[in-house]
């Protein structure tokens, strides 16, 4: 086990009905004018922005909103926010929506006490040291960006590729989540099944690591994985039931808030070669991870047969008394299977992707690496990802 | 899966060589002045307690000492310190040791800021809501109140028996804890071994639960108590195995910061019954458990058959095509082996409890909890009680 420091001082609130606590819980943390940011009418229509809206009025705390943010979060509505938080003298930025609503306030948060460009935090150029305080709402458990200190935005620039880069800093954890599973009762299957992939591959992300002597941590990962495989199916047959909805809610912020993570090295190359696909085609990334991690795994398993081979047997109940690379396959083409009864896309064409696009998608990935190889478990170059895509497209 | 709300701002150091950050940390959250408090002489003698000073000098941070804190700490060394907080303007206490040492900093940082009798928050006069910060040097990994809101305190009377008393509050979760794994590898093989009981025990209590449909912190749990069977047994045979050490400190804290007992209910009777026997022969609270949690559950198993099945399973790999119930019991006996390979009692006799107190036990059990059932899983009245304690003394 590695050495660590952690922290994690988001307040969370869970359960039904905890989106009417937001007022009183901006008025204990001090909040005396508000943001309120959100997504593209989903959350007027259900009137859940309205029961939030009302409880920040309830408690007398002045607030302006600023919707319109889209799936795949982008810079131009950041620089709008940061605009209007400093005309508006906003002191506390709520989130209301998921994964791409939390990260694009959590930029404009960020941005607002900057005095510099704030994407200079996503091309490497600036570190996140202060930002305005931040609450969410969770609506999608996907992300877990409502108890990270992640954040993920795409530059669009006239011509040339949308750039997707990720950005983060202990000063854009959450300070309090408000989450209530209820609200992801009225999900599409389909974004039902991305968050669940994005779940399970912000722990396999760090599951699969050289760090020895992590079976703290393993168990851990195993947990959550094991918990997201058993009830992914429910929610999608059945959007209503509560235990589903609740134990995937949970799942969502254990996955990625790095208590599962702690002392051992993780990954991260699939995520980054799923953001040029989200990038250059704006899928969703649950779907392009769906594609993606298959193929990774097939590509990198080799450098730790054991560790597929634990995988096989304490997340997919694998027989493991054969060749440890057939075994690895095993678990791989189990977990394919899986994603696909989500009706989850396990290929390039399914989600619409191009093969002749391959050299194009390396070229932007390695341009946000600075031409350094990606991944912890095993680095990639320009090369080896290529044959990941390249797989990904069979 | 129950409402829940959730905060934990402790920082955690982990790793080697980490307790000699203790005064950059202190100087980081503010202390002025600071009471470092100790147990029997264990830290000092292995230097401990040295690098712990230096760390604080060198930040030139002034602080008083106190040691001499026992294995089931009592109330006249907190009502000293208490005092000597008073007298030296104290606002942080640091606490270097096991359980007993961070429970005496905790009732003594709560004691300091309130006007009556601190023993007014043990008895349950009182609450605690505010103390001075409180941080740690773990040595033992056990009680995990480290990162918990407990404290457990003996009092002392001149005729009358121990009582032996929980309290917390938010207000003495620490604010940051030191862990260095190396700080066990001198721990006696049986200290080893009561710890990892009572890391286990902390899970099970929240495991047994009658709140339906918590898989994740079913699994969360689960994650915590293979860690801890895997790692105990390397533990005491290698004591200076640093993947065992690590693995173990980690669950321990894991163990008893809520965080895998969120949503659900608990049942704690098991460590209250416990407590007794601490109080009654001053045997370790481990050791206790090991006595009392396999005869607990002999006498509630047949509450939720279906969960027992489960432990079986995951927990203790056991085959479970039978009988609900004789699996059930095959579980507890198998628990009860892995307790008696590590060399810990598994019944009164062992423990040097006697079957003639059990009248006195059950007693000042049921005057410490005002006459009322003990346990959430099963509410225990005193007859209960006392057929659990008539099977431990089997």
């Amino acid at each position: 086990m590695l050495n660590f420091s952690f922290k994690r001082a988001t307040e969370y609130v869970f359960g039904k009905g905890v989106e009417t606590k937001a007022g009183e819980m901006l008025k204990k943390y001090g909040a005396t004018k508000v943001l309120v940011h959100y997504g593209q009418g989903s959350v007027v229509r259900s009137g859940l922005l309205a029961r939030v809206e009302d409880s920040i009025n309830a408690v007398g705390i002045p607030y302006v909103s600023l919707g319109g943010v889209q799936p795949n979060p982008v810079d131009k509505l950041v620089y709008e926010g940061i605009e209007l938080c400093r005309k508006e003298s906003v002191d506390f930025v709520i989130a209301v929506g998921g994964g791409s609503v939390i990260d694009s306030a959590k930029a404009i948060a960020a941005g607002v006490l900057f005095g510099g460009d704030f994407w200079d935090f996503y091309s490497g150029k600036a570190e996140m040291t202060k930002a305005l305080p931040i609450a969410t709402v969770l609506t999608i458990p996907a992300a877990g960006s409502e108890g990270s200190p992640s954040t993920v935005i795409n530059k669009i620039t006239g011509d040339g590729p949308i750039e997707k880069r990720g950005s983060g800093g202990d000063c854009v954890v959450p300070t309090f989540s408000l989450l209530n599973p209820e609200l992801s009762y009225t999900l599409p299957s389909y974004q039902t099944a991305c968050g669940a992939v994005d779940i399970m591959a912000h722990v396999m992300e760090r599951y699969f690591t050289n760090t020895p002597d992590v079976e703290i941590t393993d168990r851990l990962c195993e947990a959550v994985l094991l918990t997201v495989i058993k009830h992914a199916p429910t929610a999608i047959a059945q959007p209503e039931n509560y235990a589903a909805r609740s134990n995937i809610y949970w799942a969502g912020t254990v996955a990625h808030d790095d208590s599962i993570g702690l002392g051992r090295e993780g990954d991260w190359a699939t995520h980054l070669m799923e953001h040029e696909l989200s990038a250059l085609y704006g899928v969703a990334h649950g779907a392009g991870l769906a594609v993606m991690f298959p193929a990774w795994m097939e590509y990198v398993c080799e450098q730790d047969l054991d560790r597929f081979v634990r995988f096989a047997k304490n997340v997919w109940n694998i027989d493991c008394e054969g060749d440890k690379k057939a075994t690895a396959m095993k678990a791989i083409l189990t977990m394919k299977d899986f994603f696909k009864s989500l009706d989850m896309p396990t290929s390039f064409a399914e989600l619409g992707a191009k093969k002749e696009d391959i050299d194009k998608l390396v070229e932007i990935l390695f341009k946000g690496s600075g031409g350094k190889p990606i991944g912890g478990f095993v680095k990639l170059a320009e090369e080896d990802a290529r044959k990941v895509y390249e797989i990904a497209a069979r």
